[in-house]
């Protein structure tokens, strides 16, 4: 039975053993760049260990969970460009040390290497694979459209803003475990539990990123917090504040939200405004709420529970992480 | 036996019949739009024609025929941002008539809808033509990428243009070919051979279409001549002349590459120059070998002459053609 640790190993040796074409550099340097930075790797480790749970021989998840590691990394790639971040796992992003035309090209060829790593799938599992790679795919892209959406509104509702972050980040993890659970031999209502599993789990884990943004530890966090007020991020927070604010905490909002030349003072200010309306209580509420749906989607899957245990670990250690 | 009119019909319903999810507009609507716009659907039609060498009856060939399509207006709504084109077959580009992000989103879900038509091909072909498919892909964004950093070079030769085009624009062709042939039942020969009359006829294709944007007759070509003088591009016309001026005319030729004031002046005076150096025989002459080339491959398909008629007569149109 696969450790989290052992899946990153693997994960690890196999991203490394790519081999990129030389020519030309211009295309194909940006993807072994952003491959190479350090990240959670979630999602691959989910696919092996859904496999896991079925087959000690994980080999037959490789390539799919490679798949979806270099799709992942295609959004990235991608979002940065359209969001104008400039860092990315505190290095610069793809079209700030480049260009955005090589972002844009070497993305839609970092989204065509992710299928050709998902056609090495096992044959007998190809066609269900591929239909629920592009279908994920389709919903991830609907997910940021309705993501810069929102941007330029002021009336998200949460719901809304749940159905937003189930599309662009929490269908992937449930997809990842979908098709790891496939390879395995999983059948459908497992598959469908396992699915669920990451579907909860991922907007659970949304929403605390959320949450960590304003209210984590910083030093623990490793970056600062406020970030995403003052870019007047459509967070869980601020649509929670908007929605349940009278006309006078509201208008003060509004007023932060114009203030682009006081940048701690727009921290503090609408972190007081957040507290004052019990934001990050209704958001740990949530939280709860769709950690225990995971669990309870987890519960479900058919299989020994101290195999289950290694899933069961990772959900608590993201939901009690404080970064 | 079909006509080139009849694989239109059947390529023009079956992408009218293409349900686009509503929502979000934003993201479905731009790649609706793409696809609307009359274009010549040369490269589906190859795939329904080359199927119809070995099968009366095509329709297993319509889905890859319209991932084809859908990949090549995909590339066109990439290409056009990264080139900063304002028009395409007359019409606004997506990211002039939306906005740049919406081309880049847009795009990647009509890349991702490519390979949701692709994966319906039928089973027995799912995994070659998924190869077939991904590393044509692979190689067109190769094409963009040479293709964009030669417009920074001075110095590229002819065979390296040669390769570009083969890249950006042939490979697609003869991938086409062959994925009709593939679900036809052609044997590996017969593909090889069609995938060199697509390689060969492009090649053609391309150094056609950069004579014609200088001597085409306007009236019949549809748009002004000159373009590609106007925005210095590295047309096949432009690297032989620079490659086989002395260095008079290379210095005249520079000056004008860098003027951008005299637009007029800029195009006979270039023009001039290609004539007295007798660029257009020798553009004429290289379409010819390839032209020859192409029928060479075409004759050693192993089908009846009268079944091969119409890609014969296809050729001799594209040829032809003053626009």
């Amino acid at each position: 039975m696969l450790t989290f640790q052992d899946t990153l190993e693997i994960l690890n040796r196999e991203i490394q053993a790519i081999q990129h074409p030389k020519t030309p550099a211009g295309l194909y340097e940006p993807i072994a760049y952003l491959l190479a930075l350090k990240g959670k790797k979630l999602r691959p480790a989910f696919t092996l260990l859904a496999c896991n749970l079925y087959l000690e021989e994980v080999d037959a998840a490789i390539h799919p969970a490679l798949a979806w590691e270099i799709f992942h990394n295609f959004t990235l790639m991608h979002d940065d460009l359209m969001d104008k971040a400039e860092l990315r796992r505190g290095q610069p992003t793809v079209h700030k040390k480049w260009n955005e035309n090589t972002a844009i090209l070497s993305g839609d060829a970092m989204l065509i290497l992710s299928y050709i790593f998902m056609a090495k799938s096992p044959a007998e599992h190809l066609k269900p694979l591929l239909d629920l790679f592009s279908g994920t795919a389709s919903e991830i892209c609907k997910g940021q459209q309705y993501d810069m959406e929102f941007e330029r509104r002021t009336d998200v509702s949460e719901r809304e803003y749940i159905e937003m972050i189930r599309l662009k980040t929490a269908v992937m993890l449930g997809a990842c475990l979908r098709s790891g659970a496939m390879i395995g031999g999983a059948d459908k209502t497992d598959g469908q539990n396992l699915y669920d599993f990451g579907i909860h789990l991922g907007i659970a884990f949304q929403i605390k990123d959320d949450l960590l943004d304003v209210y984590g530890n910083p030093n623990v966090f490793g970056k600062k917090t406020g970030g995403d007020i003052l870019c007047n991020k459509k967070t869980y927070l601020l649509i929670n504040a908007m929605n349940s604010a009278n006309a006078t905490d509201k208008a003060e909002l509004l007023r932060w939200l114009a203030c682009n030349n006081q940048p701690e003072e727009k921290i503090v200010a609408v972190r007081s405004l957040y507290d004052k309306l019990s934001v990050p209580e209704k958001a740990d509420e949530t939280i709860r709420i769709f950690y225990e749906k995971a669990l309870t989607a987890l519960q479900a899957v058919s299989v020994d529970e101290n195999r289950k245990k290694i899933l069961r670990n990772i959900t608590e250690e993201l939901m009690k992480r404080e970064f």
